[in-house]
This record gives structure tokens, C-alpha cells and sequence, in this order.
């Protein structure tokens, strides 16, 4: 339903993203109906947001030149009304990942932030042991934080995990399911942030349809597990699937 | 056949791309038989052109270092007799990537532009509504336009879409057929740009072999759409077939 | 085995590598249980090298800053006793790739070079043909020069081809076998460097589980081949079966 919506309005979002993940991320987003473009020179960065429908900002291999090419976006994207995804990915692993991570929050208005639980601990200020990009460990009250961060900074949060968490500071979804398997594939939750930025584009009712949203992803997982053939393969199958309008 | 010169030659081909097609346009060109090689430090660029038989500059993810690379990999290019393909990714969409498409072509001697539709009209100067690195929408007289833009640069120009665009400046060869759904591949029109470099690197008749070239590829989508599994790596299994020299 | 033992322990490897294959080298890493970080900003590098449980260094599309963030990392990692790996993509086929390799042999203790026989080459001052990042061709008695280079260095050394050469300066393994077609997928080499990096943090005895990793590497491109549908898809299933740990 919420892919469906996306598909419908076919929208164009600006993704500034790691390398690792460009690739998959451009063809997820094309796979579902939205047409992604990737541009992170200072030079272009806050025109080619101006046309864009939605704004995806993932750190993930993150540098100077890039970090001041998202801000850049960030202020077009608040100056012309186009929402923002945060991606932090691997906040929490290095100072620099920290500190731009919240120098985004405080310049910028962000719609969604899309992280795992490492991320969001160190978003928080919270005791927490990262590894790298992946979530880590320690303890923490994920429900709580993420509300108390979503109240913060006046948006949505996104947690995935074994669980996902939704909030937008009041409300609370928590959705359960999926297979693990997708763990396996690099960029899957970058993916998944990419994807919010479409919907964001493509919705009127934002809280309802990124819940339906996560629900439909982890659904895909267990489609594509269940599939005969490669999971990879199949879940860029499920997820076409699923975008499909049925008239 | 064209594909078929290209793997009899195995030509080295120096692209200079954007990091969300990268790994797939050397993976497509590893298929057919050429030697990818990805270098775009200013540092290095003019040695390895030089030692390369044909050179890719594709602007999908330009920025201010590699535009700098760019202008110096396409002079020891054209000091040296190496074929040069521009792929001007998004040009139209920003003011950076029109004037990047410009100063490569004032600036060089290209010998084939490969672009879609929009990217033609900023060449062009035409009134046309880009929508981020896809084609967007407008009225053009494509042949017309790329004749004209043929005859200003002295060069071959390539439009894709759903019919394919071939002239020098006089002769026109229009190329029908082909499946939409490799439009949903990320970087299949890049691949093509680096696949056209690679034939220019064996190709004694460019325009005859690249019009081949050209069915060639409509074929293989259509195949690979008709081909049992998916359709991504069917796309790489047509690629290698159509390559194999039959003895 | 070399790769249940990764997989046992599912080490942390942070990658400064390519953007050809930072995608395919991230899931190959995932696929058999390690953990990938790509990062490669001069303010992290240091850092994030601290935490990880090894560092691969992977030239093959090196720039100005990238190469003084290989050797901040480097740096750290020497200092904190995290094995590092150098993949001299493409050295002697420019003079910024040779040298760059030169300088990081210089100021860092490297672990393991691991090269095709150009760069091996490149790196003994022999005389080769680069051919870009490919093997190239000219003569060259590859057991002698790597036993030679890594006594100069104190490291282990890995020369990939249709043979594989293992050497610690004394002793040399020498590993045939394998299916040619993994050569056609870009990266392949890329990803075992990345391996060998996961297997020097998670084994107490290199030379051996190096030689081991070897043969399962070969053995798996021999089954991706005959097994039914596409090699590339077979490839990670048959990672994943390899190091899979039965109980």
C-alpha cells in the first residue's frame, strides 16, 4: 500500500549517500517507481534539491566536502519545503560521525531520522558500545529515547532493529516480523531510508503510511527467503511486487 | 558482432564515472571482454589514458576535483588519439552539470556524445523540463537537435530512449525495439556510453558498428525479459552471449 | 574452515577501498559473518581503525585525500596491533600508484600484501606491462620476487593468478586449481584481500589459514561454475555455505 503510493506519484529524490550503497539504493528506488539522483557537489547540491521531492541524507561515508554539500541541501530542502530523511549511519563509532550527526539536527529541519539502536544511543548522548555500522551493544530503553529524541528535534523516528519502532514523539508503532537474512545485504536499512524519503514525497498521511511501510518490508524479507533462488534477487522481485498498482 | 569486435579486441577502457554505476559498468564490460580501469585522481589520469584504448568521461556524480580530472584525462586523451565518449549525466538539471557538458566540449575533442533526450536539449540550449538524471519531459525535434549538435562539435551522437538516435551530422540511423524494463537497472544507459567507448577502441567503421551496437542492446533487454529468472542477471548473461566469438 | 573461523568470529574490518567494489566487498564481508566499515575520511579514520579488528587498504581508486587517510589509519592500526592488509590496486600502471604503494610499505608495518603479478612487479622495480588494474604481461619469476619482497617488508605476501603464490620470505604455498570465471566479475581479488584481513583477525596461525583460505576461495569459484543459474548469485551462496560453522 504505502510502495503502491509511491509508485503512483513516482517521485524524484535527491540522495546524498555512501558509495557503498548508491548502486542498491538507485536501484531500489527504480525498482519501486521513484526516480533517485544522486549529486553531492557543493557546486549543485541546493539546485538539484529545489527539484526534488523528497531529500535523502546518509553519512555512511561521509567527508568534509560531502558534509558541507548536505548542509547545503539541508537549508535548500527547509528554504523550499522538500522533507529530509536522516540516515546516521555509524554515529556513535567516531567523533566526526557524532558531531555531524548533530550539527544536521541543530541546522537543519529534519522530517524522519532512520536509524538503528547505536545510532540513536549516540544521537541520545546514551552509554552504548558501537561497532562499526552495524547496532552494537549495551542498553537502553529504545521506546523511550526514541520519543524523547522525536519530541527534541519536533520529528519522526524510525528505529529498525528485530523490532522497529516508530514515533513522532506521542504516538508509538512497534513492528515486529521480518527475516534476518536481510541483515546480510549492505545497505538494506540505507535502502529503507531512501524509500521513507519517497513515501514522505508521495504521502498525505505520513505516520500511518510509514507504518505501513515497515510492515510491508519486513514482509518482503520473509517473501524473499521464502522464494525460490537467490534472497538478493528476490527481494528486489517482492519489492517490485509490491509497488505494483493494481487497478 | 559488435559486441563480438569488442571481445576479440579486449580494448582498455579509462572511465572516469560516477560511483553509483561504477561497479556495474566494470562488471558489463568485464562481460564482454574489455578491461575496466577506474582512476580519477588528477595525479594519475593523463598516464593512464595514455596507456588506454579508449576513455569514459561520464559526469553522474561530478564534482569539483574530478571535473579537474576530467578536462586533464581528456587532453593526454586527445594528444594521444584516444577515442574520448561523454556521458553528460543530468546536464540540464543543474547549472553545474550544463556548464561542466560545456567545458568539456569546448575544451576537448569528443568523438561520440551518448546522452537521453533532456541531456540533449542542455546541450542544445533547447526549452526542456529535466527531472533529475532521467530524460524529463518537453518538445524536441530529437533528430534535428542531434544532427545540429553533431555538426557544431564534429562529433557522433547517440540519443537513447524508447527509439535510439544515431547521426555523425548527415547520416541518421533510428533504432526501435528494446524492453522498458531496463530502464529500471540503474546505469544501463552508463554501461552503454562505456560499451560504445569499448567498440570505438576495435571498430574500423564507428557509425556502421555502433547502429549495430545499438540493436544489439534492444536485443539483449528483450531477451533477458523473455529469459526464465531474473532480469538483472539475465541482462549480464545476454551481454556474454552476444559477445562470444563463434569460431 | 578458514572461513568458519571468520565466521566464528565475526571480526570488525574497516575497509578504505575502491568505489568499484566497496558494495560487492561489504556483502562479501556480511555473507560470511564479518563486519564491514567503509570509512575513509582523514577526521575518523584514526579512530575508527582503533576499534576494528583489522584494516584493509585497497588503492584502486586512490585520490590526494584518500591516501593521507590510508595513512592516518595506518598509523593507528600499527599502533594499536590491528593487522593491516594492502591491495596495490593497479600499481605500475601509474607512477601516483606505484609510489603510493611505496609510501605506504614505508611508513607502515603492513601484514599482508596480497597482488596480482603486475603489481608484485611494480612493487620489486621489475620490469612488467601494466595493462590498468590487470595482470598485464612480461616475465617475471613470481615465487623468488615474493619471497624477496616480503623479507624486505617482514610481511606475508599474496600473488593471485591462475596459480597462487603464499609466502612469509621462507616458506611458499603454491595453490591451483579454480574456475577462470571469477576473473569476470569485478572485485573478486578485491573481496579476498578484504577475507584475508577478516581471517588475520580471527586466526593464530596465518601462514596456514591463509594457505586454507586459498584453496576454499578456488573451490568456490569451481562450484559457483557448475552450479545451476547465474555464477555472480552462486559465488555468495557459495561464501556463505563455506563458512557456514556446522556443530
Amino acid at each position: 500500500m504505502s510502495l503502491q503510493k509511491i509508485n503512483e506519484k513516482k517521485p524524484l529524490i535527491h540522495c546524498i549517500t555512501n558509495y557503498v550503497v548508491a548502486n542498491f539504493t538507485a536501484n531500489g528506488l527504480l525498482t519501486i517507481g521513484a526516480s533517485p539522483v544522486m549529486a553531492d557537489a557543493f557546486e549543485e547540491v541546493a539546485e538539484m534539491t529545489r527539484i526534488a521531492n523528497a531529500l535523502l541524507l546518509n553519512i555512511g561515508t561521509l567527508n568534509d566536502r560531502t558534509v558541507q554539500s548536505m548542509l547545503a541541501a539541508g537549508k535548500s530542502a527547509n528554504e523550499h519545503q522538500v522533507p529530509i530523511v536522516l540516515d546516521p549511519v555509524g554515529a556513535g563509532a567516531t567523533a566526526f560521525r557524532s558531531q555531524t550527526t548533530h550539527t544536521l539536527l541543530q541546522q537543519l529541519k529534519i522530517t524522519l531520522i532512520r536509524c538503528n539502536i547505536g545510532e540513536l544511543a549516540a544521537i541520545a548522548g546514551a552509554n552504548w558500545q558501537a561497532k562499526g555500522v552495524d547496532s552494537g551493544s549495551g542498553e537502553l530503553d529504545v521506546v523511550q529515547t526514541a520519543k524523547m529524541i522525536a519530541k527534541k528535534y519536533n520529528c519522526l523516528v524510525i528505529v529498525t532493529g528485530k523490532e522497529d519502532v516508530l514515533t513522532d514523539g506521542q504516538q508509538v508503532e512497534i513492528i515486529a516480523g521480518g527475516h534476518e537474512r536481510i541483515t546480510k545485504i549492505t545497505g538494506s536499512g540505507c535502502l529503507l531510508s531512501a524509500i521513507c524519503a519517497a513515501l514522505l514525497a508521495s504521502s498525505n498521511e505520513p505516520f500511518e503510511d510509514l507504518a505501513a511501510l515497515l510492515r510491508e518490508y519486513k514482509q518482503i524479507s520473509l517473501n524473499a527467503y521464502a522464494s525460490m533462488g537467490t534472497f538478493h534477487e528476490n527481494f528486489f522481485n517482492q519489492l517490485e511486487q509490491f509497488a505494483e498498482v493494481r487497478v
